[in-house]
């Protein structure tokens, strides 16, 4: 059998998701958990990996076993062994060619802006990107939309493998309520950091007089982060929100 | 002149409030925050201390000085020293009289309960207490109405001087919204832990089939901590939430 797990967590704590020899990170917790409870050791699969400081609505694992253990019974023996930053928020068996990483269509991941001039209040500083200087939400929504579609995201990464860098971004929204401004991008796979290099470009070129939208084609076609002159976003406002399959 | 701050803060990370020698306090970054601004060391006044874990919405400081920096340079000056998780709202020159302890009339705590059986999202457990089995929102507004006015809270508090125990509260407010409970409570000063026990003890009986609101009237004139069976409730959900001169 397969087993599923709905997981979302809070990433301040852990030095990222990818498990490590010495400090926690989520999936280390997470495969003790596993192990613990059917006191062996388990090696589990993710849809996604996320890096230190970066958040999980939700979160896909899978993990093959013999054992049929109850649905919620895992659920709360899981939560019982994990700390309160990580949360198993549904438990599912699958068909045994499931596969958190290779099963999953698309990736949906959420960044989240704080665009104050004033302070930023001390209870939202781990889940948002503090922007002083006005965002120009027109020009953030025009921008972003030159990336949609299929290309070659070499300006978008810190990736320095040599292979292909090319992914298909499916959708792109952008929702402002109050100061804050929420940014969701779908795509089939993402390169390393490549979410936070697009937020860090677009909103560099939203916040300038000097850059138009269409300076996004110019970077885009450099295919070299070197050659991208913004900064990369932070990891406290980006969220892996929705898996699907 | 004195010096009126308004703070905010998140608890989670901090020894409490008040300075220690070691662990890191909010008192202590502030002090040392303000001492590094003026070149001198600066001793601090505070309308209400606060434990490990207990936040801020609100909380007034004060101190003296001679120099006259302007308060918006002062406020950024100190919001660059600090860490996220204490932010300075505001700066404002009060005439010499003024005290943040003595000249406080009433404080006012806030207290945010997440009322759900199922798990509770990795984004709130810093900043609720968690409870499971349904919360009677009627028989908790009733039981917590019984403690308005002036009486010896010593049965709600964790100190252990034989000093007057007598504290007045002035309202009390109840609201929900979804799963979360938010209660208002404003006194003229409290004792250690008081809202905390409190919480504890009026959510333990409107849970609860066995024990009637006027309990808390048994409770309250045991003037003993011993006698009171329920728990205080956590640092998590509390908040110091305003202060009136």
């Amino acid at each position: 059998m397969v087993v599923r797990l709905e997981v979302s967590y809070d990433g301040t704590d852990f030095k990222g998701y990818q498990i490590q020899t010495s400090d926690p990170t989520v999936q280390g917790l997470i495969e003790n958990a596993i192990s613990k409870v059917y006191n062996q050791t388990i090696k589990t699969f993710t849809s996604g990996r996320t890096d230190t400081g970066v958040h999980a609505i939700m979160q896909v694992i899978s993990f093959k076993t013999d054992k049929n253990i109850p649905e919620d019974g895992l659920k709360k023996a899981l939560n019982s062994l994990l700390p309160p930053q990580i949360r198993v928020n549904k438990v599912k068996y699958e068909n045994k060619s499931f596969h958190a990483r290779f099963s999953a269509k698309s990736r949906e991941y959420m960044y989240v802006i704080y665009n104050n001039d004033d302070v930023c209040p001390p209870f939202f500083y781990r889940y948002v990107w503090h922007v002083r200087g006005k965002i120009k939400i027109r020009k953030l929504k025009k921008t972003l939309k030159y990336l949609k579609g299929e290309h070659d995201f070499s300006s978008f990464s810190e990736r320095t493998e040599k292979d292909n860098h090319v992914r298909k971004i499916i959708s792109i929204k952008v929702k402002k309520k109050g100061k804050f401004i929420y940014i969701f991008i779908k795509g089939n796979a993402f390169l390393r950091r490549m979410v936070r290099v697009i937020i860090g470009t677009c909103v560099g070129i939203a916040k300038s007089n000097d850059f138009q939208p269409e300076f996004i084609k110019d970077i885009l076609k450099a295919k070299n982060r070197g050659k991208n002159p913004f900064p990369t976003a932070p990891p406290n406002g980006l969220y892996l929100y929705k898996i699907e399959f």
